[in-house]
């Protein structure tokens, strides 16, 4: 990062440092809920082929940018892609979400995992990063992401999608030592892959937590805290004003929050069930805060995705001393595929204009 | 309730008065895990049919009783009764979960409803109510329930299920004063339909806010929490001892344990994502609490069963002053059908081995 951005707002949030307005970025902004993306998708055949082209990947990663005046791009690829580079061969079937040909169902197949090459089997998605990089041309951040181990653990186990998560916890509850190599191993390859991230071009790396919030809290803090604190303490990411800020977002995680914070993260994402003027007052600064929109506000009319922006920025604003600095304005979770892009446009000018310092 | 009962555990422990060991009862612990279930059920054809028909709900109801040392039985019924007799045609589709023909979808719908006939429209769940009594002959006391006013307007606004509430949340963005019309009526319904069940013979009263969860913090309040206080206040239930307990079960309520415990009523349940100890703590003896094991627990193996029966046992009387006393067993959410009877019976077996005083 020798050239400075055009669009710095949302480093300096991760920073806690004064910005013009409070920067937004939607989880989940590239998507099907965009007719481009559509287009690009059925031009590639499928869900993998796209996220496995880096041309295609960085179309994609910047057509949200294109539309609405967004303060970061993020990388558009798959949560599973490292339990996929493990052997795992994921694939995808049309309205049931991602599978795995070859789940995770004893202690020899936990032995038989390593951290994969992020230069050969992860190179895709470098080279994804690297091209979207030079295609941003320093105008906004781009943001790296992983699942988190607990996460990849859930869909590597129940072999994709789960309701009630059977296998993974009765795997919890008889032989916790696996499932502790397993999340070790996770560990190890969501460091090293978010550090090549880093190293080919992310400026702002996240952990999407998705799956700890179906865990008990002395479990959560067993089994998912304590692999997202060690990423957050080892993960190499610079110093000072030119360290990679790390946002950990959990759908869940408002009970750990105080636990969160001191991880040595830079960032918390929360979902909507906990207000960010509680977030704020929990966290007092320690971290920036990133959310926290219920997504299915974009369901209802421009007027009302209007004041319930206004509510969320001003409740952060409420638990931060006054002061709306050390705020990512997101949703609590991702985009639908039915929601109407006009509203986003919505959503994105109303976070902008009223949060205007 | 002139004769008393041969096993008043869960009436005690509601009251919070001593009891020899914990009672335990389960959410769903009549259902399709039971082969005899689904003999009944191929019997009558359709779900619908069963739980309409007095004789077969009797039926099913019994069932875990005759395999278990439950404390309890609870009302084979389904969730959606109200406003199936409020004319939207309630209907299921094998492997969808339940359905409406004519859902709520405008404010002229809402006007249209209105609190059903007890004893015309929902008399089959009465009679029910009277034959299991009479067939329980006092051995163990007999539980009703009703879904809560939020969560049968989710299902009435949705249609059926729904993952991500689209249209029950813009109604509640976009028009709120139709939302609380629903909401309004809902409430005078549940608390006609509690009021019935307790005189055909239910002996404690359970309100289930499935969907309470799915809310933020300002809206659980004004949409849910301020209707369940309302059925709370309002449900005419006698004094004293003879006072028929209500219990307030939602998932996801933990951010609201003080404001529940506040509302009136006798027991709160709530699922695994909060400790005992800590719900126990933060509601101080205001009520008895209901909870909280983890159903997928069911999916390991028997020692981790007994194991973590143990813990949720002892953190309640972490949290209860070293009192069991105050505490009903049950699972954070219902039983699965793919769970094995043979762990329901040693999680029963472990419940009342463990807590014996």
């Amino acid at each position: 990062m020798s050239i400075p951005l055009k669009n710095d707002r949302l480093l300096r949030a991760l920073r806690r440092e004064p910005v013009d307005c409070t920067p937004v970025w939607l989880m989940r902004q590239a998507g099907r809920y965009l007719p481009e993306y559509r287009a690009t998708r059925a031009r590639a055949g499928s869900f993998l082929a796209m996220a496995k082209t880096p041309e295609l990947a960085c179309e994609v990663t910047l057509q949200p940018l294109a539309r609405f005046p967004l303060d970061a791009a993020i990388l558009f690829s798959d949560i599973l892609t490292i339990p996929d580079a493990m052997g795992l061969g994921l694939y995808f079937v049309d309205g049931e979400g991602p599978k795995f040909e070859r789940p995770v169902r004893s202690a020899a197949d936990v032995d038989r995992l390593g951290v994969p090459d992020m230069e050969t089997g992860l190179r895709y998605v470098m080279d994804a990063v690297r091209l979207i990089r030079r295609e941003l041309a320093d105008t906004v951040p781009l943001i790296g992401f992983s699942g988190s181990p607990w996460t990849l653990a859930c869909y590597m186990v129940e072999g994709g999608g789960s309701d009630n998560f059977a296998r993974i916890k009765a795997l919890l509850l008889d032989d916790p030592a696996t499932l502790h190599r397993l999340l070790s191993v996770n560990t190890d390859a969501v460091i090293a892959y978010l550090s090549a991230q880093r190293a080919a071009g992310a400026q702002v790396l996240q952990v999407f937590d998705t799956w700890g919030g179906v865990l008990s809290p002395a479990m959560y803090r067993e089994f998912s805290l304590r692999y997202l604190t060690r990423i957050a303490r080892e993960l190499e990411r610079g110093d000072g004003a030119s360290r990679t800020p790390l946002i950990l977002f959990g759908k869940g995680n408002a009970p750990y929050l105080e636990e969160l914070a001191a991880s040595g993260c830079e960032g918390l994402g929360v979902d909507w069930t906990v207000t960010l003027e509680e977030a704020a007052r929990r966290t007092h600064g320690a971290v920036a805060l990133q959310g926290n929109l219920d997504p299915a506000t974009l369901y209802a009319t421009p007027d009302a995705i209007g004041r319930q922006v206004r509510i969320a920025l001003d409740s952060f604003a409420a638990g931060n001393g006054g002061s709306r600095d050390g705020h990512v304005f997101n949703l609590g979770h991702g985009l639908s595929p039915d929601m109407n892009p006009d509203h986003v446009a919505v959503l994105v000018e109303a976070v902008h204009s009223h949060s205007t310092r």
